[in-house]
C-alpha cells in the first residue's frame, strides 16, 4: 500500500567537513568506518546538497528549515522565535523572542565570560526567578508583556509580547569575551524597531541590577551578573508539512532550535530520555523512538544528532570520527529493522559542513544518500563528500530534498495538467 | 555557415521511469535496445533535467512549456487555454477555456462513465450540434459568447469569450467515476470568478437538459447525457520563439495540449497524417516531416511522441519497452539523414517521468542527450536515467534547456557588455 510508505530522515549536524591535514587530506567521513552509511549509498541514490546556497555557511536554523523544504531566504525570521518555540513556549504572530546567555561582566561592562562559567541549571533557575519578580513590576511600565525563561546552564530565552514590536534590532552579545556588551540598536528606521531596541536596553539594565544585587551572585565565581542576548526573531508562518503533504511528522532532537524549526513545520516533538545534544547522547534511544513513531502511524521521523557539529566546533578530530562511527552503528541497528525494499525510505545527510580546522559552519555542500523501494540506484558505494559528488542526484538545494522525498512517498501534487 | 545550423528536438512523453521490479530494478530505458539513443549520448553531452523542479510531478503542459524555455511558475495559466489553442481555436486575452468530456451520469448526478463509453467522434459531433443550437439562444442572456467544440471521441473544449471572466474557478469533473458531478466554485473572492462559476453552472444544467432530451441519447448505451469540465485556463502571453531567438519552429505532435503549448510559443503546427498520439502512431512519418521542415527553412523541429506516457499510465511495461525501441529505430533513420558534425543539433529528452507502477507522472528527473557540431562530449555512452546523471550537463532545470540549445545555434544574445 502506497499510503503506508514511511520515511526516516537522519540529519547529522555539521557532519560534513573539509579535508583534514592529519588525515592525509581526507575528511572525517572518509576516515571513519561507516559500513551502514556506505550500505545506504550502495542501495540508494546519492548526491550533494547545498543546504542554503553554494558557498553560503548556513545556520542550524536556516539549514534545517531548508532540509524540511522551506526556502530560508523566503521564510527565515530570526533565531529567537524558533528557539522559543523549541522550548515549548507559545508565541503570537508579532511577539519577538531572543536567545539569551547568563554572562559575567566587569564594572565597565566588558564581557569576561559569555557563559558565566557555564552556570548550573539550578543556579540559573534561582536567578531567573528574581528576574521574573522584577519583571512583574516593570512590564506594565514598558507597555509589553515580558517573559524570561531559563533552559539549560547559561541558556535562556526572552520573549516580548504585544503590539508594535520588531525583530529588526541588533544583538547585545558581543560574541567574544573581552569586548563590551553592545547597545541594542534599531536596524531600520521604523518606530517599532526603535521602541523594541529601547525596551531591550531598559531590560538589560534591569537584569544587570537585579543580578548584581542577588545574594547568590555574592557566592558564585564567576558571578552571573548580566544577560546578553542575540538573534531577535519572530515565529515564521509556515504551511505545515501536514498542510503541504498531508503527512504526520515527528522530530527527535535534543536541540531547542531544531525542535523549534520542526514545530514551526507542524511536526510533533518527541521527548527522548537520554538525548542530550552532546557526546554522551543515547543514539540507540533516539533511533528506537523514531522506529516506534513510524510504527505508531507517523509518516516521517526525523532524527537529528548534534554531537558531530560540537566535535568540529571543539576542534576534536578523533571525537568527530568516533561520533560518526557511533551514529553509523546506531543507524545500522535501525536499518536492520526496516524494510527498504517495500515500506521505508531512509535519507541521510548533514545540515551543513562544520570545519574541524576553522571550528565554524562552512558553505561547502553536504553528502546525501537516499534509499528505498523506488529509488534509482547509482553506482556510488561509499557515503562521503567526494563519492556522493558522483551520485545520481547530482547537486541539489536543501529545499529541494523534501519534495524529492515526499514525491517518493506519493505526497506531492502535480503542477499542471 | 552558422546561420544554417538547425535543431531537431525529440520529446518522448513520460519516457523516463523508476526502477521496475520485474526488470531487476532497471528502468525501461535501461532495458530497451536503443543503439541510436545511445549513439546520441556517445556523440554528445548528457545530463539530467528537472522539467519543473526536483520532486515536483509536472503536467504535460507545464513540462513542455519549460522544455521550450518558459518558466511555468511564471507563465502557466491553466490547461484549458492551451488545449483550445491546440485545437486551432482563436482566443483573446481574457477568454476562458475548459477541457470538457462527454460523460454518463445517473438521475442523481453521479458520474457513471467519465467518457460516455468513449462515444464515437461522429455521435459526439451530432450532440455538439444540438448544444450549439441551444447556446445561440442562451449566450445573449449570459452576457458572454460561448463556444463548444468537440474534438475526438469524448473530448471537447468550451470557450467563454468576453469581459469580466476569470480562470479562478473549480472543475465540475470529479475525476473518478461513482462520484457526483461537482459544483463549479469561484476560487477567489473576485466578482469575475463568481460570475464565471455561475455561468459554468448554468451552462452545465443547459447541457444536461439538451443532451438528456436528444433523440440520439435514447439509443446510445451508455448515453452521453452530461458535459463535465476541468482545467479552466486562459492563453498565456508568451514572447514567441521568433521574438526571443529569431527562429522558425515547427511542432509535430498529435496531442492538442502540446500543440497548444507550441502555438503559444509561436511555433507552426504541422498536420502529419498517421500521427495518432497512441501506440499505432506513424513515427517514421513524424520524423520525415521534421526533416522536411528543417530542409524547408525551419530552424527547430520538435517531435513529440505520446505513446511512451500512455504505456506507463496503462501499466504496460512491455509496451513501453516496445515503444522506446520503435522510437529508437525511427530516430536512427532520421539521424542517418542528418549531419551532426556540421549542420544539425539533436536533443533527446522526456517531458517527465511516468511510473509504470503508479501510472502517474512523478517528480524524478529525466535524462537528456544533446549532440551536434560544437557540443562538449562527455564520456557517457548510454542514454538512460542513471548514465546521464554522470553527464557533462549535470542537472538542469527544464527551462534552461532551450537557451542551451539556442546558444549552440548562435541565437542567444549576450547579457551584459
Amino acid at each position: 500500500m502506497r499510503s503506508e510508505v514511511k520515511a526516516l530522515y537522519v540529519i547529522c549536524d555539521g557532519m560534513a567537513d573539509r579535508p583534514v591535514r592529519e588525515f592525509g587530506m581526507r575528511t572525517p567521513l572518509q576516515v571513519a568506518r561507516t559500513p551502514n552509511m556506505n550500505g545506504l549509498a550502495k542501495e540508494g541514490i546519492t548526491g550533494l546538497v547545498d543546504p542554503v546556497a553554494p558557498g553560503i555557511p548556513p545556520g542550524s536554523d536556516t539549514a534545517n528549515m531548508a532540509l524540511l523544504g522551506y526556502d530560508p531566504y523566503e521564510h527565515y525570521t530570526g533565531r529567537g522565535g524558533l528557539e522559543a518555540l523549541g522550548m515549548g513556549l507559545e508565541l503570537g504572530p508579532g511577539d519577538v523572542a531572543f536567545r539569551c546567555n547568563f554572562a559575567t561582566i566587569d564594572e565597565h561592562g566588558i564581557v569576561l565570560d559569555r557563559r558565566a562559567g557555564r552556570i548550573s541549571t539550578e543556579n540559573a533557575k534561582v536567578l531567573a526567578e528574581a528576574i521574573r519578580g522584577a519583571l512583574e513590576k516593570t512590564s506594565p511600565e514598558l507597555g509589553v508583556e515580558v517573559e524570561f525563561v531559563p533552559s539549560i546552564q547559561h541558556r535562556a530565552v526572552l520573549v516580548l509580547r504585544g503590539e508594535g514590536l520588531s525583530r529588526a534590532v541588533s544583538d547585545t552579545d558581543p560574541k567574544e569575551k573581552g569586548r563590551p556588551v553592545k547597545k541594542c540598536e534599531p536596524l531600520n528606521g521604523t518606530l517599532e524597531a526603535r521602541r523594541t531596541a529601547d525596551i531591550v536596553q531598559r531590560l538589560s539594565e534591569l537584569f544587570r541590577t537585579v543580578l548584581t544585587e542577588h545574594p547568590l551572585n555574592k557566592k558564585l565565581v564567576p558571578p552571573a551578573n548580566a544577560i546578553i542576548l542575540r538573534g531577535a526573531g519572530v515565529v515564521p508562518s509556515l504551511k505545515t508539512l501536514g498542510e503541504l503533504y498531508g503527512i504526520r511528522g515527528v522530530c527527535i532532537s535534543a536541540v531547542p532550535l531544531i525542535k523549534g524549526v520542526c514545530r514551526a513545520a507542524g511536526m510533533e516533538i518527541a521527548d527522548v530520555p537520554g538525548a542530550t545534544g552532546s557526546y554522551d547522547t543515547d543514539l540507540r534511544a533516539k533511533f528506537s523512538h523514531a522506529l516506534e513513531a513510524l510504527r505508531g502511524g507517523a509518516d516521517l521521523a526525523l532524527v537529528h544528532v548534534k554531537a558531530t557539529d560540537l566535535a568540529s566546533h571543539d576542534h576534536k578530530a578523533d571525537m568527530k570520527i568516533n561520533m560518526i562511527e557511533r551514529i553509523d552503528e546506531a543507524l545500522g541497528e535501525a536499518l536492520s529493522e526496516l524494510d527498504l525494499s517495500e515500506e521505508t525510505y531512509v535519507i541521510l545527510t548533514a545540515d551543513h559542513t562544520t570545519s574541524l580546522r576553522t571550528g565554524k559552519h562552512e558553505g561547502d555542500p553536504v553528502p546525501v544518500a537516499l534509499a528505498g523501494p523506488e529509488v534509482r540506484r547509482d553506482g556510488v558505494e561509499t557515503y562521503d563528500e567526494l563519492s556522493c559528488a558522483q551520485g545520481g542526484l547530482c547537486r541539489l538545494r536543501g529545499k529541494d530534498l523534501m519534495p524529492v522525498l515526499m514525491n517518493l512517498l506519493g505526497k506531492v501534487e502535480r503542477f499542471g495538467f
